[in-house]
């Protein structure tokens, strides 16, 4: 018999963890999820993620697996059912590329534009208000991709965009994405949430809004 | 008839270039290699890779792909022959995890411990010596993803470490990754240059030597 027991190290306020958890969901596993008290780490996941000591983490068959984007990428080879990436080469090329540039570029500059201080945030906003320029353009450039009409791996990680950002901003009481600056954006997250399943999955602002108001 | 030239707009003395170039070699691929003057750079790269508008960006009948990751998932899903990315999706997703540990953790806080200064750079050394201490006690470890055998994905990602670093240091007349403080990585590192092709691809020491001094 094959072990096939599958568990997720997560956070429920985490859109990193909600990428991982909702993957499995579109794939029909089912799965134990684990919620993590990031200010009192348990065992398992400084074991299960020694480099970074972060949620998410998927354990499958015992075997642990970090970093959202890395975990994606393993469901939707391990698991068949609906694809999580486009199978044509240059799509899928494109699909992780976006997905790259939100994490790596956009998020990390928004985030420290919203909830840092001084010159550090003066900084951050304008490289954030570049970024989210870049990208309003390209969906507005009607890159197929950001159709949102089967919600795929790019769509999962524009979340954090369309539903975090926001909440961030709110919390933080500095606006940045704001519909009318950016209107391309702000129709894809709409086209998001009208995805099967995706707006009764997501935690909702009323619950965000105090965890990020306590959490900087 | 369909259209399939091939070429890459790089630049000889970045490690994210070489990557992409011998991944194609490594496949059989015929392609024109276009060197860009990262002084003075051209039309074609600006509007192939828009968002970075930097080097290595591959053009596969005239659409254009950037990131060098992003680039070798592509190159290794069009072209068949000998694989870049291990086929078992844990190992798969090792591989992925560590190169995105030494592109997205280790290299920044290298370059920076070596060619910043004051502050900066003090905070970032303390961070590349932590890393590089992870990467070092994982290939002790015994990850046979380290092994060096067969030359592929990770192992054209690592070659920026065990290769590039030391010229940096060497450049910047500051010591980073020595062979007694990190043995085990220096050890992957002759792995890699007995690989077949490798050590004559690579652009030689005298060469990267007076380009780094003269390129911060």
């Amino acid at each position: 018999m094959v072990m096939t027991y599958i568990k997720v190290l997560g956070l429920w306020a985490s859109p990193y963890s909600f990428r991982v958890e909702k993957a499995l969901k579109m794939k029909g596993v089912e799965y134990e999820s684990v919620e993590i008290d990031i200010m009192n780490k348990t065992q398992e996941l400084l074991d299960s993620n020694p480099v970074h000591k972060k949620v998410p983490v998927l354990l499958h068959t015992g075997k642990p697996i970090a970093e959202s984007l890395v975990i994606m990428e393993y469901i939707d080879q391990v698991w068949k059912g609906e694809p999580l990436l486009p199978s044509d080469p240059y799509e899928r090329a494109q699909a992780r590329f976006w997905a790259k540039f939100i994490d790596d570029q956009l998020t990390p500059a928004a985030r420290t534009a919203v909830m840092g201080e001084g010159e550090d945030a003066k900084k951050a906003r304008e490289a954030a208000e570049k970024f989210l320029k870049i990208l309003d353009e390209e969906i507005r450039g009607g890159n197929k991709l950001f159709e949102g009409k089967a919600i795929g791996y790019l769509d999962l990680v524009g979340l954090v965009v369309t539903h975090w950002f926001p909440v961030l901003q709110e919390a933080a009481g500095k606006e940045l994405v704001t519909k009318d600056d950016y209107p391309a954006i702000w129709a894809w997250g709409e086209r998001l949430l009208g995805c099967p399943g995706v707006k009764d999955d997501l935690p909702p602002w009323d619950k965000l809004l105090p965890f990020f108001q306590l959490t900087p």
